[in-house]
Order: structure tokens, then sequence, then C-alpha cells
């Protein structure tokens, strides 16, 4: 034990996302015996364990020459509390990232060199500079399938596993990008209504107004544990928790944040990051709906087939049968784009309000068909029908709500306290509307942070408008925020295209 | 001016290296309002211009609600005070980063694209994440000679550029790697004796005991800018200035800083480097020294040959002639290891000492000639006598003071204040050195932070050692230090490996 490496933890509370960082001044003893200068990797030894770092420089009083802080990300790696000592030391060698270096250079990586960078991944050893790297070094045409397989598998083996005892445990899955997009809950009561076995986690928001985790926990608690999770399933067949909790897939957590930074959205990562979180989630079969759009993460024909093989081939190499479904991505599904307005579209399809958007109806009951057919008791062919009678009966209703029970509560969706009804300067049929300004309007009229806030639109595609005619309604809870959407729209931007009128 | 996006900087001194970030709070009104969550990129307005940056979360008392911090560089590119106002909005779009993403997917990127990506480089809007992917998409192999010559002219044009009167303008460059190679100051000196112009511009340790610039420091100033480097050559001919003083090329600069983190040494990176930094400094012909070993960046002949002919015929279509040396890597060149000791070695040679390493003396005088070769008045294959000759006639020995006069004063090395000499448990003859493990102990014990402190090496490739017999002498400033670099000593690592003796 090298005493004159030890520092003190202070605690300064700030939050680098999923880096690992530490702060220490220039002039401290460690800094001027190790030889450290930024951005230096370190290795940090603390009584709970070890970790590696980036290194910040403290120019100011902050800290003392024999003191240190952390990062928030790295606070919880170590389980470290203030006034607690870590030593801190040159790095190691990663072999991680000779495998990296390698795959730029166009080298092909075997099953244990994977898994190494996924465990490094998980482990914070490498940096966001390395992990950019691999996935550029990743991207579509560098990963064979072998070595998507090979990632998928390494997910896997580093993440929880659900074990169930049924022998088919259903599951539904949706390649992101459509505002409104809430199929889920529908399609989970439904199936569970049926009877079979669908475990379903989703995800929050990452950049857009709202995920089927946010839309969920209007209705009701999400953020339950594993052992919470099973109890709900055990009781009503289904469950719609947030994904994050229940730490499925921890490295594509990781990755997936560099992929945002980099706009990037790599096939290989795709399919990996899909296929671990349903083999994870125990499922044997899973529909996976890909909306198909100009607005959307799959853009193309060529691209959305493209993804269909990988899915269909490797989930049936690790043992999971896929059905890829191919739907309509060019406009929102639903009324509402925000929590609760998508949660109160749900809700009005699960009550059969005549009212309810026909759009989510539609998708919802296919999607559940499709999951329904892979029970041997349903004929090819047949699950639509079947779907349509589960909701239209009322099961569906009912058992929707004992999923909000078990998981700890039925809420009714908050209503907002400022709307704003925005109505069309044009007269003319619309003919496209662009989705990714529907999402930043949500998003600051204050949602997915705000529940109540967002868009419920009015003037979906086909529509026919008049001067005047309302378009969609803001909603906000406070008026700053209100403004603060109504101030977007003064830029010009052109939401919503329309046809010449007849 | 949206007055509710506006936040009070306050001074944290942070310093996350060449990363812009901006610190706030998540409850505060601008997060809110615009939804930022870590680690998103956001665009800061202040008086003094526009930055992009990455947001960074404070979860303490650190800052309030209306207040933000930066991180040094954001300040330095700002130019900002504490107590200015600056406001945060999401950050536009970036065609650079569709450029990157094109070269991920294997496309060739035109002219202007290349620079695009690199004055962003600049302007600090990339982020860390984004430069990586570029180097990785841009590493061995997927970087024309078109798309390299775009990358050096792009660098030359984004940079300070120097213009001198002369037609023949030398310089001389070592791709580094190598221990105690300080041939520059020997070279310069023979050179503007002999009357060449060759304003040299050197590095600082990045990680290793020693750059040039670090040496040199110890015996005169190196930190002048433009105009006072330019004084000196006027004055003696040459100079040998740090070159980050001078700005010549900041991209680089910027980028090598995550090759670093990669440990990725991209062939195209490296030839717009050293291309784009000679032609900035007005150079017209500059001998390159590649050092060739299994512990120095150039590795195999066949990369070495890889590199010349690059070198060669990017060199040509921008306007430099470039002459390749080829030199052994594969052992220390000259004796002390660290700033003081490396400059003492170089006074030896230029002072005649007898005692001088003859390795650094043969070196230099070697790239001494090749370099004076480039005068019309010297025939090829006479450069070596004739260095030699300035050399041994004291003439380099007074051009050297000259110039340190010139850039500020001439100052004597310091001796370090502990000591110890490392002797030898085995019996042999030395058949090779660890590079790698000599610069770790010469850090350890405190270069290049503590001038004095290094190692001097007493048995090179070649000696005949008895147990008992000196291997290398400890030279450190603190007692801290040296223990620390006698503690990396007792872990066993070989640093010398012994043949048997006869």
């Amino acid at each position: 034990m090298k005493t004159g490496n030890v520092l003190k933890l202070v605690y300064l509370g700030i939050n680098a996302y999923k880096e690992a960082v530490i702060y220490m001044r220039r002039n401290c003893h460690v800094c001027r015996s190790e030889g450290f200068e930024v951005p230096a990797r370190v290795k940090i030894v603390h009584k709970n364990g070890t970790i590696l770092a980036t290194l910040n420089i403290i120019e100011s009083e902050l800290l003392t020459s024999h003191e240190a802080s952390l990062s928030v990300y790295a606070w919880e790696l170590l389980n470290a509390s203030p006034g607690d000592d870590v030593q801190v030391f040159h790095p190691p060698h990663l072999n991680s990232l000779d495998y990296i270096r390698g795959k730029i250079y166009g080298r092909t990586l075997d099953k244990s060199q994977i898994k190494e960078i996924i465990q490094d991944v998980i482990a914070g050893s490498l940096s966001d500079i390395h992990l950019s790297a691999f996935l550029a070094a990743t991207a579509d045409g560098h990963f064979s399938k072998d070595e998507i397989l090979y990632l998928t598998e390494s997910m896997i083996e580093t993440g929880n596993q659900l074990k169930w005892e049924n022998d088919l445990i259903v599951d539904k899955h949706c390649i992101g990008g459509l505002p409104g997009n809430r199929t889920t809950p529908i399609v989970v009561a439904i199936v569970a209504a049926f009877g079979l076995i669908i475990p379903k986690t989703s995800s929050r928001a990452i950049t857009s107004p709202a995920g089927t985790a946010d839309t969920m926990e209007v209705l009701a608690p999400v953020d339950l544990n594993l052992n919470a999770m099973r109890k709900v399933v055990e009781k009503e067949n289904g469950c719609i928790v947030w994904g994050g909790t229940v730490n499925l897939s921890p490295a594509d957590d990781i990755l997936i944040r560099i992929e945002r930074a980099l706009v990037l959205d790599s096939m290989g990562q795709l399919v990996a990051s899909i296929l671990s979180k349903k083999i994870a989630a125990g499922s044997t079969h899973a529909v996976i709906d890909i909306p198909v759009g100009p607005t959307v993460k799959i853009r193309t024909t060529s691209s959305a087939n493209e993804l269909k093989n990988y899915l269909e081939t490797i989930g049936k190499i690790i043992g999971i049968e896929i059905q890829i479904v191919f739907t309509d991505g060019t406009q929102p599904v639903g009324r509402g784009i925000g929590p609760a307005l998508e949660a109160k579209d749900v809700l009005s399809v699960l009550q059969r309000d005549p009212n309810a958007p026909q759009s989510l109806r539609e998708r919802a009951v296919m999607l559940a068909g499709q999951v329904l057919e892979f029970s041997p008791q349903v004929h090819k062919g047949m699950g639509y029908a079947l779907a349509e009678s589960i909701l239209n009966s009322g099961q569906a209703w009912e058992k929707f709500q004992a999923i909000c029970h078990a998981q700890g509560g039925f809420f009714p969706p908050p209503t907002a306290k400022h709307v704003k009804t925005i109505c069309s300067k044009k007269k003319g049929k619309v003919i496209a509307t662009d989705n990714r300004y529907l999402s930043r309007i949500a998003k600051l009229a204050g949602a997915p942070t705000t529940k109540a806030a967002g868009i419920e639109l009015l003037a979906p595609v086909g529509t026919e408008v008049n001067v005047g005619d309302p378009l969609f309604i803001i909603h906000s809870e406070t008026k700053g925020e209100l403004n603060y959407a109504i101030n977007f729209l003064s830029t010009g931007r052109e939401i919503f295209e329309f046809g010449k009128s007849p």
C-alpha cells in the first residue's frame, strides 16, 4: 500500500452521465508523483473496488491538494462516500482497447474478444472516446453476422436474465422514432387477457417527448425491480415496467448514449440491443414492429429488409422466434404526444371510446394479433379478429387495470393547466407532418419531464382544413413553457404540408 | 433575445482539457425549458461569441439554478469572465457530423467537407465522442491519399503560417517514441552556424519524460510568440521554440489528444500533422527521422516505407521537399532521460566533451548533414563531414549559445538533490532495454515537470556488466519521488535483458 497516493473524497455533485471522472488539483502530490496530465485515464482504488476514470484538473479552491472528487457515476460504481480514501494510479493495459484498435484496422473479432470489450464497457473501464471508436469501427458493413451474434450473446451474458416456468413467453418491440406510437400497453393488455405470458420492459424517452415507460408511469408505477416484476407477471400474465431498473442489458444502455451523440444507428448494435433485451427478459417469441418512413429510424425498404434478416437469423441461433411487421412510419400514431396525452389515447382505446384514435387502435390490434398467433391455439390469420374481440369485449380493459393495480396502483392521467390551440393560416388538405418538429414543440412545452405537457394533434394527414381551423393544441404546466413552445412556432418552420384544395 | 435563457457565469476552475463543458443545475430554468439531459450538447451564446459544449449537471450547491460554469477551455474559447451572462440553447445541426458519419459508412470526402470538419474541430463544435469516431473512421486504409492531402491542406489553411524572405527554409523532424533522442538542438546549431534558415518549433512531452521543448527550456526560454520567434531567426538563422505558443496547427493539437487516448497512430493523421506544421513554419525542405524499432511509434519496415511514400508524395504536391532517414529505434539515444539530463547530453556534444554520448553525437551529425545537403552549395554525400567539422570547430557551440541568448538567456541545467544508483543483480552483456519502463521510471522520478529529474543510463546495449555494476542513476528533487521510482523497480519488471556471458 503506497500511502503517498492517498486522497480524501469530497462530494461536488458533478454529473457527467455514464462517464467516471476524478477531479484532482494539478499540484496535488499524486498528480505530481504520477505525472498525470489531463486528459489522462487513471486507476482509482477504493475499499469497495477499483475503477478506471478520466482525470479532470481543478484549478480553483474547490479541492485542496489532498482531496479528490468523483463524477456521480464514479461514486455509484464504487459505492463510495465523502471522506473515504482513494488511491490513484496509472491505468493498467486494457486488452479490450487492443481489440477495438484491431477492429479499426479491419480485423474480425472472436467471441472472447467481443465479450471482453462488453465486460469493460460495463465496468466503466473504457472511456467515451474508446466507446465512440468502437461504434465507428463496428458500424454497418464493418461487423459481420458472426460478430453481431457474439455482441448479442455477450450482452446477454453480462446482464440479468429472467427465467419463467412457461415454455411460451411472448414479447413485442417497436424500433422507435414515431411520436405517439403507444401501442404497447394495449398489446400487453390484449395478450395477457388471452392468457399468454408477456413480461414487457420499456424504455424512457431518450430524445423523444415520451417513452412507453414515461407514458405508462402516468397510469401506474413502473420502477419495479426484478422480484416485483415477476410477481406482477405471475399474477396477471403481463406487465409494463421500466427496463432501466431491471438492468437487463447494462452494456447496451451505455453504448446507446454514445450512438445518440454520434446520431449513428448501427445495424449490428441495434440488432444486439433488441435481441439481448428480449432474451434477457426470457422471451421465446417476439413481434417486432419496424415503422418505415422518412423521419423515423428506418427510412428505406432495403434497410428495413436488412434489419429483418439479421433479427430473424440471429434470433434463430440464440433461440428466439422473431416475427417482423413493417408499418407506416410517415405520421404520428394516435392523437397525443407527451406522457399524459398518450396515456389518454391508450385509455380511450381500451375503454372503447368511439372517439378513440383509430390509427392507434388498429395498429395495436394488428400487433396484438401477430403476438397471439405465436400461441399453438391460434390459427394463422385469426390473430387480428381474436385481438379485436378481446378488446371489444372489455377483457383487455379489465386486464389493463388489473396489471396497473398489481404494479402498485392505477392513477388517472393529469391535465395540463395551460393550453393553447394553434390554428391554420392556410387552406388545404394536410399531406404531411414533420414529426421531428412536433416532437420538438412537445418537449418545449415540458414533455416528458412534465407528464401533462405535450401536443394534441387535431389535423392528421388527410384532414381538410380551412384558414382558422385548429391544427393542434399545446399543453403546458407553466405559462413560461407554453410561451416557449409558442415562440418556436414564430420561427416560421413548416410543420404541416398542405396539398392544393379541390 | 429570450431572456428566460440567461444564466450567470461562475468560476469553478474545472479543466477538462480541450473539451468545452458547461456545468448547470438540473433544476435550472434553462435545463427545464429546453429539456436538456446529460450528456447533451448545447449551444452557448456569450457577448464574445458562440460555442458548442457538453452539458454536465451539478447536483450540489456549487451553483444556484440561475448560474452556470464552464470548463477552462470553454472560458478560453469565449474569453469570458465570471459574472458574464450566457444563453444556452439546443445546438444547431452540424454538417461536419454528417461527413464524419459518411466516412464511417465508407464514403470518400472531398476537400470542402474535410475543411469543414477541421474548422469545426478548431471551433470546439465537435465533442470528443465525435472526434474519436472521425479518427476511427479515417485510420489506416480508410483514408485515401487525396483525403490525406485535403486534411493536410485544411490544417495548413486553418492555422497560422510563417513567411520568410529566403527561398530555402529547412527543418528537421523526428517521429517520436525514442527516449533521450534529443538531436534537434544540435542539428539546429550546426545548420544555423552554416547559414541555412531553420525556424524549429518543437513539442512538449505528451506521454514521455521529456519533449524537445522541455529539454530546451532547461537552457533557454521557449515560450516565444510568432514575432519573438521571427526576430531570433532573423538574427541567428535558427531557433528552438515551443510550437504550442505559435499555434501553427491548432486542429492537430486537438486531434493528437484523442489519438493518444485511443493509442492510435493513424498514418493519415501523422502525415497531415507533420507536413502541416512544416508548411506552417514556412519550411521548403525537411529531413524526417523515422526511428524503427519494437517499442517506438513505427515498428516495421513496411509501415516505415508506407509513411515515407506518403510524406514524399504529398509533400511534393503541397510544395515541400522531404528527405526521409530511417534510424535505429531499438534503444535510447544519449545517456540522459528527462529534461535537464538530456540538456546536459546536448551540451556535452556541443562542447566537444570527450565523454559526450557518441550515439547522440553521431545521430545529430548525420541528420545535420542531411539537412545541409539541401543547400545548393553542399554536394550530395558531403553533408556528414561538413556537419562534423562545424561541430568540431566550435561554431555549433557558439551558435547554440547565441540562439539561447536571442531567445532570452542561456541557463545552466539544474542538478537533482537526490540520486540513487541502481546496480545489476545479474552478470552478462546487455542485449536490450525496455524503453517504456525506462521512460516510466524517469516520469515517476518527476520528469518532465521537475526539470532535473530523470534517469542517467550507464549500461547501454552492448555493455558487459558484473553483479553490482551500476546500470543507471535515478535523479529526483524530492525524497518521495525518488522512493516512488525505486518502488517501481521492486515490482520485478525486467528493464534490462542480458545475454549469456562469454
